[in-house]
């Protein structure tokens, strides 16, 4: 039975330093317990954190079990945080009736990283995994309130399309009914559609993309932070939105996640007064011309953000730069594009790793279709989505993040799938 | 081209009162025009408002085309809001090539309300259906924002899954790389793991229902607010956290939505110091003998719920009631019940509607099993999920609420569909 709160109200582990000498009643798992010389030490875990425990004569269960324990808090400088609690009374809440899978105190990611996620349910009680899912709900929080306080509204869009918005590849496909639909791969078209409502908007929710590559930085499913809006002059404006609110987020990091980041063994991220931008062609030329490195494709390959983060770094003492006016056929059919071929588009890179793509919008019906014709592309399916464009469109543009990738990127996770709780890929569709 | 913001900054509709004959620039939309003797009427839209203007010789396009005004601000005593803007410039930033399959500020919601789902892309500019969606959004940022400051983490689960919460009916079908995956009906099972992380966590995010039928009140996709918190002592503890919730949302919708709930003709929402609960046998009983109605099934049916409402909004004052103690049988295996078959659950209805399920959870293994066994269902899909509770989970619940649902009930909106931006139903897909 749970202790009433009226008798003993519950402490949380981060409570305590100013209730030395008295008596606390704690709520939480038993994280390790040890038996020397008589004395028996365990450490509870609650969701605030650690604390050290010692009694005798206690009747102990498995580790992980849900306890209750009620002692005194008193000074001891060996124990983490400076003091640990007398145990008086201790009860079981929930026994766990299996040994863990994983001894979650001897946890290392880099030892077997598949079997924390075979494991998952048990795993994501960890200190790290807790730090780092923390992160990322303290990221898209600060991501909401800093749209909010520039006038943008959220939007819940459909997730069940009927097309896709790439183009057809990558999708997965759905039994609907009589007959087939997907899930979307990013809320694109109807982001912009919102745009005639609320001029400036925002979603946070997953999307999906049927990638067969397992790489360490792809999910099939992610988080995705969704920012469109209205009445641009180009895209340097969705650009100052996203400084914006980087910084905004970078400052909520610092203020609430200083903990956490310590136990990555990372410093706090930072936002520059004005993140660099460079168009693709310099970028690339850059990258041959001070590494001598060739950069395949249209764009920047993996090995080529490296460097040219590297570069950033060292001149312009910038974690972060946008990488500029990619051509068209670097880009989406919908991606504004000027009469020499390139796009008012830019991905943003940070150390190394693209998080976000973003741009101007072609707002023109005539546009759109001949960018589809240009590409050969059909207009079926999307049909619906040309039809906003005969009514007025203003000037938008938008941006994406990848949730996971940034929260892996700012705390050195080396695989994304440790930055989502129950991460899908080609072979992972459980727990 | 848009003209930029040095020369004069952009206003918004209502920042226009202390403005009061100064020129200002607005941006938006052309809502409506209309000539009358050589002056030109106009009204502008954006996204505060509207506001009439007035001019002369103005080349005006469609309907819908975006535009820039440039005017004074003068008292107009006859003008929505009692003041209008005297058109000096006006530039049309995206032609509308087409006249606009609705004529937005004469939609009458009532009148055709599936011709409005069909030309969504347009419809949710209109005034009406924005305002549904920026109470929606309201909704959920002080759903979200009261959960934090009682101490909940915000999750991310899963919404492709290996098999349902609820036993596998209902359920979307995905084909998942060389297998089967499902869309999640619910975040059940992910947020009750994660209060083994978090101890108090919700999720905001989309949820599947492959239901057949197309009632008003059903969608197949809708946005779920969930909630769960462990070290619970009953489902009372739930229930708390569900009137705190609602207060602030309530407190939120009437700070920020006053004019919206004016233009659906609606009052705001009020949370009572507590809400009423009855055990439903009591509630059934109640409604037999006072309104001679015998409701059907083991829960209560749409016109029990509808009775049972007004019993409490007139002996009790309160639009709101927790409806407790549901039978084993209406409640999913995962219910937390007594020895007397009744489970430690409650719905909550409003105004005659359901808008909340939630209640204790099993928490132990054994008895979760022995509730599988007791159903005739099986364990297979569900490994992963009951390895949890080999590994002391604490006494939890939860609750979730349907936002659409509340949203439409809040504003009176009679067709669900209408309270989400693009409904999916049997039938429907696109846009």
């Amino acid at each position: 039975m749970i202790i009433p709160e009226q008798q003993l109200e519950r402490s949380l582990t981060s409570q305590l330093a100013p209730l030395e000498g008295q008596d606390v009643l704690l709520r939480g798992w038993l994280y390790a317990r040890r038996d020397l010389g008589g004395l028996q030490f365990l450490v509870l875990r609650d969701r605030a954190g650690i604390v050290q425990c010692v009694g005798q004569d206690l009747d102990l269960p498995l580790p992980e079990s849900s306890i209750e324990v009620v002692g005194k808090v008193v000074a001891h400088p060996k124990a983490p945080g400076g003091f640990e609690v007398q145990v008086r009374e201790l009860r079981v809440l929930s026994r766990a009736v299996e040994v863990s899978p994983l001894e979650l105190p001897k946890v290392e990611w880099n030892v077997n990283p598949e079997t924390l996620l075979d494991y998952r349910y048990v795993s994501v009680r960890g200190l790290k995994d807790r730090a780092a899912l923390k992160v990322q709900a303290v990221l898209v929080e600060a991501f909401r309130d800093s749209l909010r306080e520039q006038g943008f509204t959220e939007i819940f869009t459909p997730k069940l399309v009927s097309a896709g918005a790439e183009g057809g590849a990558n999708l997965f496909e759905v039994d609907y009914f009589e007959r087939k639909a997907y899930l979307a791969q990013s809320p694109q078209l109807y982001k912009q559609i919102m745009v005639g409502t609320f001029e400036r908007v925002f979603e946070t929710a997953p999307v999906y993309r049927a990638e067969e590559h397992a790489t360490s930085r792809h999910l099939n499913e992610y988080l995705s932070l969704d920012v469109e809006l209205g009445f641009i002059r180009s895209e340097e404006d969705v650009m100052a939105v996203e400084e914006g609110v980087l910084r905004v987020i970078c400052r909520r990091l610092e203020a609430r996640c200083r903990e956490e980041f310590a136990m990555f063994g990372m410093e706090l991220p930072q936002v520059p007064e004005r993140i660099p931008r460079i168009p693709l062609a310099e970028a690339r030329a850059l990258i041959k011309q001070k590494y001598g490195y060739s950069v395949g494709g249209k764009d920047i390959d993996p090995e080529g953000e490296r460097l040219l983060c590297q570069h950033f770094a060292e001149e312009h003492g910038s974690d972060w730069v946008f990488v500029t006016h990619y051509p068209k056929a670097a880009r989406p059919f919908y991606a504004y594009y000027e009469p020499d071929g390139t796009t008012r588009s830019f991905d943003l890179l940070y150390r190394g790793l693209e998080v976000t793509t973003g741009g101007q919008r072609i707002h023109e019906y005539d546009m759109l279709v001949r960018s589809l014709e240009e590409r050969g592309m059909s207009t079926v399916g999307f049909e619906g989505y040309l039809e906003v464009f005969k009514h007025g469109m203003p000037p938008h543009g938008g941006f994406a993040i990848g949730a996971e990738r940034l929260t892996a990127k700012f705390l050195g996770i080396h695989n994304v799938r440790h930055a989502r709780a129950f991460p899908r890929d080609r072979h992972r569709l459980t727990p």
